[in-house]
């Protein structure tokens, strides 16, 4: 039987699996191999000395020297430059590897070239590396520490929502009209005083709340569904964190209680139903199940969804958006896995509520990560 | 013959190509075919009102519709859950697409997927869209704007280290030690407030800065080298920018003086010999032969690389390292490409220079994007 290894070649900015396996964080391409449960990274001269120092790696290999290999069995005129599949061939022979198994996510480039030096190559879907799912307690720590910047600038934001005045149907503070951009900088300022990186924040108020994934625009107003989702990254760690909430400056419209009551409801038996064991589809359908017992339905209405249209939860870790999900495929979910629990309703007329917890899966329910209060009116 | 497609199936966070094809920025994935001209997307209903709003395509599908497609196609018992190369699948039979052009840093598991489905799937090497590399005047623009913020972000920099004092061989201010965290919290809060986004910024003082991929950390020092290398990218428009500076707070050493003089040397060289139809080799040839003649020496000493061991310069645009290069391979560099040009020298007992500026090739040179003056010591 031909022997076989993981590869990944990607950079640890885009390959979670990649950062997972090696600890090590680079922009540009480098390569990864386990082979025999000893793990090589092979990577420029540029970055050797680095990765010597912070890789979690078994040996590390320079690229240059493969190069030379590689042109040692050329005419030296005319020698092609050789890509990064040409060199991890030079490195593989000497290994007698045949097979190579490859997270899904890898370049088909980097595949496609190793398949046509004749390695039978196979890509594994997600989860590349399974014990990912499960969170040891050094990541859960990591997790937390994200979370609690991602709580303590979501506090700021508020404050700033508090002591903001009602003015010409505008809120505003001392610097003028406060808007979705004026807001989400000052929370983006406050998470990276902390440490984290955010790649988008979304601050959406009004009708813009009622599209889940509108980044928000504008002043802000009295008496309308504010939401701030806010999901940074620890610069340091990687790991992510994830929270939403709703806020209403001044009073909320009868309707919009009704909503934000019916996502807390939703909430409260989504988490009820989160355990060690439970299939993901059921942790979904609670919340359905709750929204539709409350009379929201969920539809399509003058060419809009309307209700709520998008998954209960997904893993976080390395990723933003991991495997398993809350949804309606099923997931076995496990004690140990950090997930979100998000159920929202949306109407266009009414804007949006959302509210989202970070949770660890136990035996017999949940830890919530979370301890930022809900609170609808400010 | 066959009908041919352009297909990416990805996140518009990770692949610039998709950014460039459709203008939409999603963090999650979707699909873009270009067929006959006309560029279609495929996404979910959370996406669907966004996408129409902000996507620069001919059409905008509802992935929930072909689903439906494709369950209808299935006993309705124990169908499973389509991937997005099933639905892909449903899209284009209707289409009579059987070849399919992707980019090569699409995920390997979606073009197996469509290849077990009998298209003929090819990758296509960098770049997917040719046209991305020339760049418009509007995209110049735009990377101009990101190079201003840039650049306002390293003088707010520079004014903290001049006003710096030095006390117990430390650089001080009223916050205490200035550290390469806290300069580099510092800048990447004044690129916030311009709207950019920061990856990593590389602020590394003394031995530090031979090593060219060092973030740096820990107190800065007086009369020791430190570089600043800055580059963030517009959170509106995801264009990116790139420069960098070598300082000395107090007297620089003579060693480091003459680093610093051949450094610009170099750089002066090979921004002579930028134009439209040169080969990037002979830039980068510049360099050598400047650093050569100057008795900087590039080999590997005691475990570690020293002199001049990167490449002179890369494209910029939606990405932060584009094709093509300034380095040892063949690339034909055009008018209206924009490059960086930043050559180094590090020496692990002397630290590190390296100067980057920004530029936009001509017909018959080239047009320097960065204004930010050169200074050893402040």
């Amino acid at each position: 039987m031909p022997r076989s290894a993981r590869l990944i070649i990607d950079n640890s900015e885009h390959s979670a699996d990649l950062l997972y396996a090696t600890r090590f964080r680079a922009g540009d391409p480098f390569v990864f191999l386990e082979i025999r449960g000893r793990k090589h990274l092979l990577v420029t001269d540029l970055e050797v000395d680095r990765a010597r120092t912070e890789a979690d790696v078994d040996a590390v290999h320079r690229l240059s020297l493969l190069e030379k290999q590689f042109r040692g069995r050329r005419p030296a005129k005319r020698a092609p430059a050789p890509t990064l599949a040409d060199l991890v061939d030079v490195f593989l022979r000497a290994q007698g590897v045949r097979e190579l198994i490859v997270p899904g996510s890898m370049g088909v480039e980097h595949a496609d070239a190793l398949r046509k030096k004749g390695y039978a190559v196979r890509s594994q879907p997600e989860p590349f590396f399974p014990e990912r799912l499960v969170k040891t307690p050094d990541e859960i720590a990591c997790i937390e520490r994200t979370q609690r910047a991602t709580e303590e600038s979501v506090a700021a934001a508020l404050a700033v929502l508090r002591q903001a005045k009602v003015r010409g149907g505008l809120l505003v503070d001392r610097q003028g009209p406060i808007t979705s951009e004026r807001l989400r900088a000052f929370v983006e300022r406050e998470l990276l005083e902390r440490g984290c990186r955010v790649s988008h924040t979304i601050i959406a108020g009004g009708r813009q709340a009622a599209d889940p994934h509108c980044d928000g625009s504008g002043p802000l107003r009295p008496h309308q569904a504010i939401i701030l989702d806010v999901f940074p990254r620890d610069a340091t760690t990687g790991y992510w964190a994830d929270m939403t909430r709703t806020v209403v400056k001044g009073k909320a419209p009868p309707f919009l209680k009704r909503m934000y009551r019916a996502v807390e409801d939703a909430q409260t038996a989504a988490l009820a139903a989160v355990r060690d064991g439970v299939d993901g589809r059921s942790v979904h359908q609670a919340v359905q199940d709750v929204f539709r017992e409350a009379g929201f339905p969920t539809r399509r209405r003058r060419g809009h969804m309307e209700g709520f249209f998008h998954g209960t939860g997904h893993g976080v870790g390395l990723e933003i958006h991991e495997t398993p999900r809350f949804n309606a495929r099923p997931a076995t979910i496990r004690a140990g896995m950090v997930m979100t629990v998000e159920p929202g309703l949306y109407y266009p007329a009414w804007g949006g509520v959302r509210l989202e917890d970070l949770v660890v899966v136990t035996r017999t329910g949940h830890r919530n990560l979370t301890r930022f209060p809900k609170q609808l009116e400010l």
